[in-house]
């Protein structure tokens, strides 16, 4: 197959459609050298990218369709984190070799997510070499309304989304060689665009959690200048990492990576929003510290005793290719 | 190296300084989930992705600085053949170790073209894995005036910028282990950034001639629906090219590829502004040909006879790794 053809492909496997009074924004798409874009007018644009390599990023035996799933999941939850409305993507595609029955499936899963959201494809690039996904989100924000890593404040509530962990126990079950519990967590997370857009005007800070609980809420921590309490005992666990004890279950919820739920702080006298929230998303909302003066984070137990966390969190060049130990 | 600090050298080593009066539009840059970018009141977004991979689209041997220069001038050439101002770039990097000092060379390389054109690096994705750089080219352009593969009518003459083959022949030199004359035709490809401006307006269709001129050509010609002749004997030349003869030459010049030249068509009532543009950017612009209503390419030489070419033009997934024939 050749690249033009290859492109065809994904091209005629992409297409969106838009539901009805949604302005797109598309001059032009797919086919020439760049894509023409509109931004509604007064939006900022709102720019992320990031690769997946195959035994890096997804296990080697991953499928297509959820290469592809996890590929645009994980740049939508940064535009998610900044509290941006996703539009467009463009794909760069690395490929040993064109097989047209794999980019069919892949194809099938980039849809499938990003018809949820509206996002179309608007252009790429296909090459041969190492299996490597490279996207580019765009999306875009009203002025001065994107959330960032900086405004946290003394005082505000330390919130994240759905469950922690479920990712890294998965992987970790799955490279032991044992059946994998809720795989789906670890091959299809679900980025929280709706839940950023809710807290654009009221959190005060927002990362999303892929490198793990501690390594994210440090960088924010970082960029705010203070530090932060955690009550350990309220980290949301999945129902299979519910079933074992705490001391077991802690260390993939504070550092496992690739679980892609919003951590956001928010000032307390906004804390009644978050029933209001949870209701409308049907999504677990969990106050689980707070935010404090002093620097660097303080985790502690149900019975009030410090707890020192070993790993901080994943980084690509630190624990590398983590994926192929179990899928040579 | 941990990722984090790779990202933070790569951030030192390419903050641009802009000229006064130059409104960047960065509202947030490297260090967050995602930038946020202000286009100029009433501009279009203009978006395009390629990715270079090492063996695939540079020698193994190219320097850490080339590759960076390449990878950002191969994307800035397609937002030139938009007619669109760059402005703004993402860059992922797979590297297969975290070499300071190669990260200190690309970040150089990037920096001296990103300098010469204004782009700011505003976001990336730094990963363990193959070598292999994605970068997405941001830029903007008044609404109705992008330069489009669409528009080509019988009549326009088929103009190409600088000169044609002389990538193609340094490659081929370097393959064969020969001396390689103007191997910076190679590595440092010019984007025609400021001949892409100046055509919005004027040029009825524009691409760059990355794939080789026949293939690039028939890109304008079908998207436009009509066909051209070529008098090849006007296609210019690279010096180390104007020393064979001509037997020899046209192959490079007709399918040699990344060549980052701007081919366009033009309405001929325009045909006295090449002079005009020639001399204001110091480039030449040839005449090289003409529009036609039937489809197809029919290449004349000197005489008048009709020449046939072979290939046409460089396509990735056909011609795999074609730089790792005398580099392993």
């Amino acid at each position: 197959m050749k690249e033009f053809e290859l492109i065809r492909q994904i091209q005629q496997g992409t297409s969106v459609s838009y539901p009805p009074g949604f302005e797109h924004g598309v001059r032009l798409g797919i086919g020439d050298d760049a894509a023409v874009l509109e931004i509604p007018a007064g939006q900022h644009l709102v720019a992320a990218t990031d690769t997946l390599n195959a035994g890096t990023h997804f296990p080697v035996d991953t499928s297509p369709f959820d290469i592809a799933y996890k590929c645009l999941a994980v740049n939508l939850s940064d535009l998610a984190a900044m509290g941006a409305t996703p539009r467009w993507a463009l794909l760069s595609l690395s490929l040993p070799e064109a097989d047209p029955e794999w980019v069919h499936l892949f194809s099938e899963g980039f849809m499938s997510l990003a018809q949820v959201h509206n996002v179309a494809l608007v252009g790429g690039d296909t090459t041969s070499g190492a299996m490597s996904i490279s996207l580019t989100a765009l999306g875009s924000v009203a002025p001065g309304r994107q959330l960032t890593r900086r405004g946290a404040k003394p005082g505000d509530l330390v919130v994240v989304s759905g469950t922690l962990g479920g990712a890294a126990y998965a992987l970790e079950m799955l490279q032991a060689g044992k059946p994998v519990p809720q795989r789906h967590l670890l091959d299809r997370p679900v980025p929280r665009v709706e839940l950023g857009r809710l807290l654009s005007g009221y959190a005060s800070a927002c990362i999303d959690v892929s490198d793990g609980l501690l390594a994210d809420l440090a960088h924010v921590l970082k960029a705010s200048g203070c530090g932060a309490r955690l009550d350990i005992e309220k980290l949301p666990a999945t129902d299979a990492l519910a079933k074992l004890d705490e001391i077991s279950r802690w260390p993939y919820q504070l550092s496992g990576g690739d679980d892609y739920e919003l951590l956001f702080t928010l000032p307390s006298r906004h804390r009644s929003l978050l029933a209001t929230w949870s209701q409308q998303l049907e999504l677990n909302l969990s106050v689980i510290g707070e935010i404090e003066t002093d620097e660097g984070i303080r985790c502690f137990a149900g019975d009030g005793s410090l707890y020192s966390p070993e790993g901080t969190g994943f980084e690509h060049f630190r624990q590398k290719n983590i994926y192929d130990k179990n899928h040579e």
